[in-house]
């Protein structure tokens, strides 16, 4: 896949409208040859996790942060098994982040994402995220016009926050058609070993498709900013998507130039200590 | 593997010292078909805890948590991420638990342990446990003899609640020789891509092996209980004891019996709605 953040990122201004659900930007190679790629690929990911790991406990402060939005079918639950499946799960931190409790609620909207930010040396993957509450929260006037609008800049400084305490911040939208929304909702709805994905709600949400694009145009406007930029992965085709995510992932790890941390000791002296040492009689 | 937890369980009264930490029981295969079973089960184990994971969405209680003890370099890493790495990310709540913190120790022992409690349709997996407060505890006087006993029937208590709730709890102690443990740790000696894995206070631990064991046979006699009892798998072929827990992991999800769950809305009705719904000018 040629240069993913370039051709994924969406700038402030980017129109929604203009890259197609069913585009695959950056990539002109066939399906079959982007699902070897993604396979290819998760190698090369888990050995950069497993540096980012090994980093985290020599003392170093980065983590990255996979913050996951899209309308429900859109792919955020097979991204997250196909891409950071491939992963050691000792390294990655999932959340999902469902309707909030009432003891949420009482809290400002940044507290109970702020429990789940990344530590040093791990992956955490929000599914769904402080993006909800500028999203279903402005749908259904969950929240006032103004404080909709001052939440933007509370997220801004929050991603700036967690920016500069070394958290790399990778926001993907994962765009999917309405056409192919229904095919997939039918499909929950054609297969018994499927129910279980379907809620009746999810139609509910369907009937404010343009609301909700609108909605993410203005998240792209304002909260795509230099340290956390929006990423519009087009997601009719989920093997794209996938691979599309993982070419950030990477990208973005192998920004970090990451080698295998020195020894903190005297590699000879322990050796000679474990080679000394008999098991006691006991 | 034949009948794997009837192979590994140590009910009180087992005798730590008479598994041998390079056997293989249940299983007289070879290495690579060892492997290869391993490789094998892994779709049918990311399958049955697709199943867990959505009758949790559908209202039962049911949970998994794997509980992984045993000494350094036993294979607890290993361990998770080959045999958990299997399964979605979405369904696993996986948390190592480290040297307590002031807060936690201010606290009493099982508090941090409650936090990460794996919710319905979840397979939690604790990397180092409560059982650090009956081990490390014992072994280094963290605690007075009588606390360690009352902590014993603490814990009991505490799994008996959790399989009340509908817990399914498998505990293993990665069991490796004394000469294997050597052997790993030099390899992290010998190679800089592992120094960051090594720590001197690996061998002062080490220097306390028989202790270890003593309080290891204890915590066998006084916490292997019916529902929650202790396997202990030999550790010193790391693909026999990622296969042994794996089939453990395996005969608990079949033993649950898992269906997918029926439609809890009329689907014709949902089929006719998606249908019928139309994009709104937007």
């Amino acid at each position: 896949m040629l240069d993913p953040p370039e051709a994924l990122i969406a700038r402030p201004g980017f129109d929604l409208e203009s890259r197609a659900t069913d585009s695959r930007p950056g990539f002109d190679g066939s399906a079959k040859s982007g699902r070897r790629a993604l396979r290819g690929a998760s190698a090369e990911l888990a050995e950069l996790q497993e540096r980012l790991y090994a980093a985290g406990v020599d003392g170093a402060r980065d983590a990255v942060l996979l913050v996951l939005q899209g309308m429900d079918t859109a792919g955020k639950g097979g991204t997250v098994a196909h891409v950071v499946g491939a992963v050691n799960p000792q390294g990655v931190h999932y959340t999902a982040f469902k309707k909030p409790t009432d003891e949420e609620l009482a809290h400002d909207f940044l507290w109970r994402i702020r429990q789940h930010v990344p530590s040093p040396g791990i992956i955490g993957v929000f599914d769904r995220s402080h993006y909800e509450d500028v999203l279903i929260g402005r749908v259904h006037s969950l929240a006032s016009p103004e404080e909709i609008e001052r939440r933007y800049g509370e997220i801004n400084a929050f991603e700036r926050e967690l920016a500069d305490a070394g958290i790399h911040i990778i926001k993907v939208m994962l765009h999917v058609g309405f056409d192919e929304q229904r095919r997939r909702l039918m499909k929950r709805l054609d297969r018994p070993d499927k129910y279980w994905k379907f809620n009746p709600a999810d139609i509910d949400e369907r009937q404010h498709w343009n609301e909700y694009r609108r909605a993410y145009q203005l998240v792209i406007d304002r909260t795509s900013t230099d340290v956390a930029p929006w990423f519009v992965v087009p997601a009719d085709h989920k093997w794209y998507a996938r691979l599309a995510v993982q070419q950030l992932l990477l990208d973005t790890l192998e920004s970090l130039d990451l080698g295998w941390p020195p020894a903190r000791f005297d590699v000879d002296a322990q050796r000679e200590r474990l080679r000394t040492l008999a098991i006691l009689p006991g």
